[in-house]
């Protein structure tokens, strides 16, 4: 299985991260060596990672990382290095929900007053880290079993973006689905949106597909469209990077215009996603921020090639909300959901 | 103004046609030199010219060059070797009518019985493609003058693909629209499709514009649903490579994933394309052969760079069809039709 996030403890008995560099894939496999949160920071936000699963799991790493790197002689409490380093890794990427939500739960470990030498938390919040990936890697299998079954015996599936075990601590949402009713014993076929403009089902979608077996064919993101009008496709299941109480997602570009034209078709369109990707503090989609990215991942190719005129401007959003009213499920470990059940899955405040 | 195919006569009285190489811009701007049937062919085969009107325009002089080859000691006459030209340039592309069109206008000149050297037509042939290419531009202003009073004075339309000047003999048919409703003093924005997997959005639609001073903003395809939900496109505007006798219209792939998205929207969906674009043997758009390409457009970055993995299956029509349903009004150099009037303007036979 792909590992893209994983802890190595060095003969010297240093702790490191090293991330499976996703910008290479499918051509070359090397991973980032990460020594401190800030190594783990530019991992995710020049997309060496990414995936909101496992963005979430990275930054929990990172503060770990960042533990592990503290100085009592550079003048700073630990308590006020842990909150640098919190904010340093939570101003990457703004949209995914999971990146906030487990350094969250990482601050619940550092943020415990302790007797004596408080770096000894180094050790915990790394083993806290490897069971936010261990709990995701659990969790995916839960939402595959979930979601497999709302897949008929044989069905075409179409997916956009990478919700695979890259985007996640391994199996994946979206496409966890999709293994789970594979393994279920059900005929299932893949159309991979390429998802412009980083490339994500392309490069690592057709990637993962491909190694598992499961037949898969690219397609541009225009595509998808008539596909439906042909009746291709019965199903379009994607991931999340924040769901609002509402029922509202928001995901990979693209996504939005998916929902729409699946239910002008009438097929029903599944968001595979973690609980942890629920923001139930935001009522509805439109308050969810939207990174836009670099003009020059549409105008060029890859770091160098020019692909469009000088002077020409470019909008490029990474995200759009989708309204909970096109979903037809949302396919969480606790089960599977309605838009409109997901505020009563709030949890009590005390 | 951008000419794409140029009729050159070199001073050894020989007749050339120079043809824009659209597959190195905006970075290059270099032409082809086409003497032979067989090398314009090849031009229009491998998108050197691209846009159902200008492939016209270039299979026209095609057949011109084609009788300016013909050697009477090869054992063919000229009406064979004018057949076998028209044949050759007949299986270039398949989907855009206007090729057909075109070397049937050319036929009609070239099957006349003619007394003593047949080769005598050359220059006739010549005049009668650039009579093609300048009726297509006087054409392309006439559909922008219709169509630019369907804008309102203060206008955002989304484009796909280049319907430009790129396109056509010069002016363009959707950009036409939009050229002229500037010159009518309206205030336009355009927001270009990159329009995967070749390009032309990014590459050829947002180097016209520029070029032009119009104000133009360079998305992906998966965009525009996001920016219509927002309320900021007010009409859509793309042109045709067929368009059938009830109205349905085959353009560009991802076409009809906007008609679909923008009548979601509420938003206006006009085709422009000149009368040739109008097939009226066809009575509906799953009669229209759509071309299907290589795959290495998608799964390779230029002829080279592999952007996905080995072993992915690959699905690429070039083109999609839109039900007329969808389409709120065909602009034609003749004037403006809603998709149901395009029957009742077929040429009576006699």
């Amino acid at each position: 299985m792909i590992d893209a996030v994983r802890w190595v403890r060095t003969p010297e008995n240093q702790h490191e991260v090293h991330v499976l560099d996703q910008r290479l894939l499918p051509l070359r496999t090397e991973f980032m060596v990460c020594r401190t949160a800030s190594d783990m920071a530019t991992a995710i936000r020049d997309m060496v990672v990414r995936g909101a699963p496992a963005i979430g799991i990275a930054a929990a790493f990172g503060v770990a990382l960042g533990s592990q790197s503290w100085n009592p002689g550079a003048g700073f409490s630990y308590q006020q290095h842990m909150e640098e380093t919190t904010r340093l890794l939570g101003a990457t990427r703004p949209t995914a929900v999971n990146l906030f939500w487990a350094l969250e739960r990482m601050r619940a470990l550092w943020a415990t007053p302790v007797i004596g030498d408080p770096s000894g938390l180094t050790g915990s919040l790394f083993l806290e880290a490897q069971s936010i990936k261990d709990e995701d890697i659990r969790m995916n299998r839960k939402m595959g079993d979930h979601g497999q079954a709302l897949l008929p015996d044989s069905a075409t599936v179409l997916t956009h973006c990478n919700a695979g075990a890259l985007a996640t601590g391994g199996f994946g949402t979206a496409l966890g689905v999709i293994r789970a009713a594979v393994s279920a014993g059900k005929t299932i076929r893949v159309f991979a949106d390429e998802t412009r403009p980083y490339l994500q089902g392309a490069r690592l979608t057709a990637y993962e597909l491909v190694e598992d077996g499961i037949p898969t064919t690219l397609i541009t993101d225009g595509m998808g469209a008539s596909l439906m009008a042909k009746k291709k496709i019965d199903a379009v299941i994607v991931g999340a990077d924040r769901v609002t109480a509402n029922g509202d997602v928001a995901n990979k570009i693209g996504t939005y215009a998916l929902a729409v034209l699946a239910r002008a078709h009438g097929i029903p369109f599944y968001v595979a996603a973690p609980f942890s990707t629920i923001d139930f503090s935001l009522q509805s989609g439109s308050q969810i921020p939207i990174e836009e990215r670099s003009p020059r991942e549409i105008t060029h190719f890859g770091p160098d090639v020019r692909i469009a005129p000088e002077g020409v401007s470019v909008y490029n959003p990474a995200f759009d909300v989708t309204p909970g009213e096109f979903i037809t499920a949302i396919i969480t470990e606790k089960g599977v959901f309605r838009p409109d059940e997901i505020r009563q899955l709030a949890p009590k405040s005390n």
